[in-house]
């Protein structure tokens, strides 16, 4: 009701102001400065024939490499961003701590998972984040095999104390990625049931899309703050298929495994922030950026390397222009996304103690990968979205479309839309992205040069229009009216 | 030369004999009777409608799974191979032993890898079978890096003493896997140069045609029976992009491994047997077959499990006639075909022993995966050669286009092709069995069902026309004359 009340409201407001009436839905068009547009077209230009964000996660995967959120290797990466946002000529380069309790694997990469009975041989599989070890002898016990989430969640009456829960649920792939949220629930949710009915550990079917023979390794949840006390574990497709064919064997099987997983205590993690000056209005900010931590198991160059890179150089372009926009560009590469979005909340905190939050005019990570920009998406006040709208037609010559007003801008910016924050989303083909997710197999070596160059063209269009415009992209405060664009 | 008088003779004598006098290079056309293609046909169509191949590879890879020569699991996969040929039907089945040297990797399929400096980070890498074990402690060395094993093998002047040599060569993928000889040079003898001068250990990138983060495994050789005193590892290939990138950096880089590999001294390991027992001559013998055993990162559901169930099930729908072929089938399960072809090797020593190496009309051996047949090749006595040509215009209709008459039937034929045996192979598309071969990812979800059903057509027609037709494909004995096709 609130966004029909008020895009009337816009539209008499508009009207009055308007040089050209002419109504497309509730708002009319809204047309980007000549030179604005040249300038962004350039910024384009300059993006697809450049090969800095490949430089950029290259360096990244090859100098760091893995960097699990409050290790050392994460430190590492910390070092490296402020390092490399230097070199490109940001400024106000600085990293933003905060505190995480830090998990880990606790041994290798590599864990010890074997079927013992009927047809002993070893699996693929990995320790979900958040999950306890084995005993240190290992453990073994008999698995009861769930064919999905539903059929475990529904099923109190099967006696699986002291045994091995197994739930097979498969992802479906797509463009946007919408099977990850369902598949996850066994992720996320699977051992708290399981430990509830008295399970010894759980193992699931990776989620994921591929066939490989690597498990995805991912965080649990926590509700009400929970920690597991058993075993969490990812086995890889191929093996998810062999002890679902020994389940319809109907004869008793048996897992053996052996892990070390665990938390170790309060360290020391951090965001990384630079920034592209705003030569009007410094203090108006367009947050965008990637983060920083990965999984253990692979590099973190789809995830999040990617984004990290395609921001960071969206920017340095921007930087590199004669005049700055006009707003204050902020990269920030957060830390510790991956084990609980600990650093977007920490940003977000940080800017509720400096009062910096409604400084923010828009936000918008990358985090989906490398893969080609097909959609983009906004969440501004709706008298702003003729020019966001403009924006849209500025991309679509790189193929993109123009999605909805209701974008959440990105894992990392879910504690600013919280807060209010306006938000954009560049989205990516996601239909592989959930192959090499959270898995040995995100390397380098698996992004595709011109799409990534495609998704920097992108985001440095986007985020300088973003910057330049004099559009007020925020929802009014409180007693405030939305301002049209201009 | 010989090739040339003698197909000089046997035209002579073909003109003479023949009831169609028309010349198609050197021979005349041959028919098929009608009732033999017409049950040749019925065995094809069959073959395209059903799943006992994939039923077979399903078996093994589930019930057995990796089967490592001389291990305790060979010998289970010995056990299987016997049930499962007795529950077909087959006849004579046994089981030949012979002994063999026991190398295996100690521990576990997980090895411990990792680059230390510049940039530390882990590396997914696996011994080489036939290599030594770090010290206990493990092993850091300074790595010298070649971009090729020309490079490595002409370069003597570089002191790599103490060091970790690293050989880069890729490999090229085609259809025929030609590509895999000379990208395997530096996985066989790697070693023995780096050795000769000193070095700590060869790393090599994995003699394979993905981007996946597998190391492939495979043996080394042993000229003149000398055994690696060093660790030998290969790894993944996008972790040899990694130690590329690092190399052209020009700093110096460290590897550290811990490994556990080596020689267990003599054990049994065997060749499993089956037939489908001749109608007329018994003891004349079409042998085909697979491997049973396979490299133990993987399940060998590509190599050999494949081979092993399209010439179990084709030989088994044979069996399965009114009336058995004219000649014996063998079906033969080698054993240690990976670690050098010790059970070809055994079973070609066994037939010298009893005195029926010139029984064996024609061998063949399917060991490529379980793509689509797209060529049939023979090497018989040239007078045979037109009823080969006509089994090849029977094949046609797979979309199998007639080769030379050149094979060598297979790794495991390798011995009774030296010993003059007759060989056809049926060759599949290899472009994409390098990405799987000695990896993890050999699992049985990577075969399509439909190529697989067109390799046991392909194979049961071949099989059942070689064996039926009253044609002989050996070479004539020496004072022999070589006899025509009827």
């Amino acid at each position: 009701m609130r966004g029909v009340l008020s895009a009337g409201l816009i539209g008499l407001v508009a009207l009055s102001a308007s040089a050209a009436p002419v109504f497309a839905q509730n708002s009319e068009r809204y047309d980007i400065p000549a030179e604005t547009r040249q300038t962004a077209q350039g910024l384009s230009q300059t993006a697809l024939e450049s090969d800095l964000a490949l430089d950029i996660v290259t360096s990244l995967t090859t100098e760091v490499g893995p960097r699990l959120a409050g290790t050392p290797q994460e430190a590492r990466a910390r070092e490296w961003g402020v390092a490399k946002l230097r070199e490109l000529g940001f400024e106000n380069v600085r990293v933003e701590e905060f505190p995480l309790d830090l998990w880990t694997r606790g041994h290798s990469i590599y864990e010890e998972v074997a079927i013992t009975a009927p047809f002993p041989q070893p699996l693929y599989a990995i320790s979900l984040g958040g999950a306890a070890a084995t005993p240190e002898a290992g453990l073994e016990a008999e698995v009861v095999f769930y064919a999905n989430f539903d059929d475990f969640e529904q099923d109190a009456a099967t006696n699986v104390r002291g045994k091995l829960v197994f739930i097979n649920d498969r992802m479906v792939a797509s463009r946007t990625g919408a099977g990850y949220g369902p598949a996850n629930r066994k992720r996320r949710m699977g051992w708290v049931i399981a430990e509830d009915r008295g399970a010894a550990g759980v193992l699931i079917r990776s989620v994921g899309t591929d066939t490989n023979r690597f498990a995805h390794t991912g965080m649990v949840s926590f509700p009400d703050d929970r920690r597991p006390n058993v075993p969490i574990l990812a086995v890889s497709a191929p093996d998810a298929d062999l002890i679902e064919r020994i389940a319809e064997r109907g004869e008793t099987m048996k897992i053996k495994l052996k892990t070390y997983a665990g938390w170790r205590g309060e360290v020391t993690s951090g965001n990384v922030i630079g920034e592209i000056v705003g030569r009007e209005h410094p203090e108006e900010i367009v947050v965008i950026g990637g983060h920083l931590d990965s999984w253990d198991n692979g590099t973190g160059a789809l995830d999040d390397g990617a984004g990290v890179a395609i921001t960071m150089a969206a920017a340095k372009l921007i930087g590199d222009l004669p005049h700055h926009p006009r707003r204050t560009i902020r990269v920030v590469l957060f830390g510790a996304e991956e084990v609980g979005l600990v650093g977007a909340r920490a940003y977000a905190i940080a800017r509720m103690a400096d009062g910096t939050v409604r400084d923010h005019v828009l936000g918008s990570e990358s985090d989906f990968g490398a893969r080609e920009i097909w959609q983009f998406s906004t969440k501004v006040n709706e008298a702003a979205l003729p020019a966001m709208d403009a924006i849209g037609r500025e991309l679509a010559v790189l193929g993109i479309l123009r999605g909805d007003n209701d974008s959440g801008g990105g894992p990392d910016m879910i504690p600013l839309d919280y807060m209010g924050v306006p938000m954009a989303s560049l989205a990516q083909n996601g239909e592989d992205y959930f192959d090499f997710h959270h898995t040995p197999n995100d390397t380098v070596d698996k992004i595709v040069p011109e799409e990534m160059a495609q998704n920097v063209a992108a985001w440095a269009m986007m985020t300088y229009l973003a910057a330049e415009l004099d559009v007020d992209w925020r929802q009014p405060m409180e007693g405030e009216q939305a301002q049209p664009s201009q």
